[in-house]
């Protein structure tokens, strides 16, 4: 089974495809949490990731049941130092206990050995003096393309090597996404002119095919933002065999009318992800910071009902 | 002083523009060292941290009086987990003890509030429970551009505020950089064909633009492969205030010729970066292990003096 079945799998298990983001901001975890852990190891670093542990593995324990992956994002670790990225370690680890999958949202994008190693540190192994073992372990990462192909095959050996995936930048959710991805760039050998972002669906589509699974989904999945759905539509036909990983659903503005065209005629090939709607969802409604976990299930539970009548319908 | 500013005085103190690379790879670190640390802590990453630190400190101490900066490549710390992380932290630290600049290589990138947690994790100050402290406090930090001025803005933020430094990707140094970057892309009202990293070249002109210090150079710099000189030559005409980091010399064919077309004409403006031909000088010379900082020292001291031959010329 590479990764594109076995979150198909979880998909079909959980009955949802929703991805839950942690981007665990420290001033928007509730106090109840920050304040016992800066009791125990003052104003540090330490504090700040133990509080975002705790905060991470209610979440973890409240959705597990709900959702088939979560979605941490490196950033929010990296601030809190080797503590933060112990966190990190450390959330990972809880949520494969808990059954979930894990996919890092790093957007990591280097060449050659440089890759290799971003790939080994995220979902391959590390050498440790002779033996190999894995490091993070999540089950797929984001990935920037900039550097072309030369950036990407060394996730994809790894991809294949562990049964791991990849989700690879193409269109994002972002409004200034238009300075480079929108670009009309003129084919080579041809009279035509595309989208940046659809040539880079071609090269997707092309790396994407040499590793399909039992499901007919391949593990070099792409991220295409919930707020551009003419764009996904036409991106969808250009990747079939993509899993879309869709940002910018709820807070940012992408409704489940406009994430509708991120999947396949199947139902299955998309994964929407919200973070802050869910996570925070107890901030958003005003309830006490005590009920966060709570919150975050109701959240869960109306978006999988939202997104349930649109895809039926 | 901006961080151009304060660049620009350390290349004219330390006479050279070199930039030594810190790819700390374990398979290339002299076996003395790793043995050491195997002994102490097992095959752990904990002793693979200890091995790497070993290395970098003692590379730094060979090279601080010759060079004006380091730049780590994030991944190979990543790797060893947050043992790695600390060792990254620690390097930079000692780095900055021994009167160096340092420019982590991380290529981040990401959007709004996700931007301004990489920011204020490499090169800005973290919150924590309402003090700001610095976390990994490099003086500059690589950035991947294909999110557009969104991923861009947030890190030009920190620049500012805490006199860092940033190099955006332009135009990178392996083969497959064309599979993105070289495309013919048309412009917006015109009738012309630039390539992308042409039309890159322009917007970070634009961005640079905001932020010149003293010394007439821009916090916002670039990275241009020493592979491409043809194109370095236009890019400097483009880009007149950016200081171009320069990968892909030596080991990756690049020559002092082909860095020459990154100056400009005041013998000013790039950093040239060599990692491995540097760092693990004693294997490439097969030298004893033991020698490994002395090899480093005489790889800076004949790097240096080519590059000054060929300035000069």
């Amino acid at each position: 089974m590479n990764f594109a079945d076995k979150l198909i799998e979880q998909i079909k298990k959980k009955n949802t495809p929703i991805c839950v983001g942690l981007d665990p901001r420290l001033e928007l975890i509730p106090d109840f949490i920050k304040d016992r852990c800066v009791k125990e190891f003052g104003k540090t670093p330490e504090a700040a990731a133990r509080a975002i542990l705790e905060f991470n593995t209610s979440i973890i324990d409240a959705v597990a049941d709900l959702v088939p992956v979560i979605k941490p994002q490196s950033a929010y670790f990296e601030m809190y130092g080797y503590h933060g990225w112990r966190t990190l370690e450390e959330t990972i680890q809880y949520a494969h206990r808990k059954g979930l999958l894990v996919i890092l949202d790093a957007k990591r994008n280097d060449i050659g050995s440089t890759a290799e190693a971003y790939s080994a540190a995220s979902i391959g192994t590390v050498d440790l003096f002779g033996d190999g073992r894995p490091s993070l372990n999540a089950d797929a990462v984001t990935v920037t393309p900039y550097l072309g192909s030369d950036g990407v095959k060394p996730f994809m050996e790894d991809c294949k090597k562990y049964s791991k995936g990849i989700f690879i930048l193409v269109k994002t959710s972002n409004a200034s996404s238009a300075d480079i991805q929108d670009l009309p760039v003129q084919i080579p050998n041809s009279r035509f002119q595309i989208p940046m972002y659809e040539h880079l669906a071609h090269l997707v589509a092309e790396w994407s095919s040499m590793l399909i699974g039992s499901s007919g989904y391949s593990p070099v999945g792409v991220v295409i933002g919930a707020t551009f759905p003419r764009e996904a539509a036409a991106l969808r036909k250009i990747m079939p065999q993509s899993i879309f990983l869709v940002p910018g659903y709820g807070a940012q503005g992408g409704t489940t009318q406009d994430v509708l065209h991120c999947f396949n005629s199947d139902g299955l090939g998309a994964l929407i992800n919200s973070s802050r709607n869910i996570i925070y969802a107890y901030q958003m409604h005003q309830k006490p910071p005590e009920s966060f976990t709570e919150e975050a299930r109701v959240a869960v539970k109306l978006m999988a009902n939202s997104l349930k009548k649109t895809l039926k319908a």
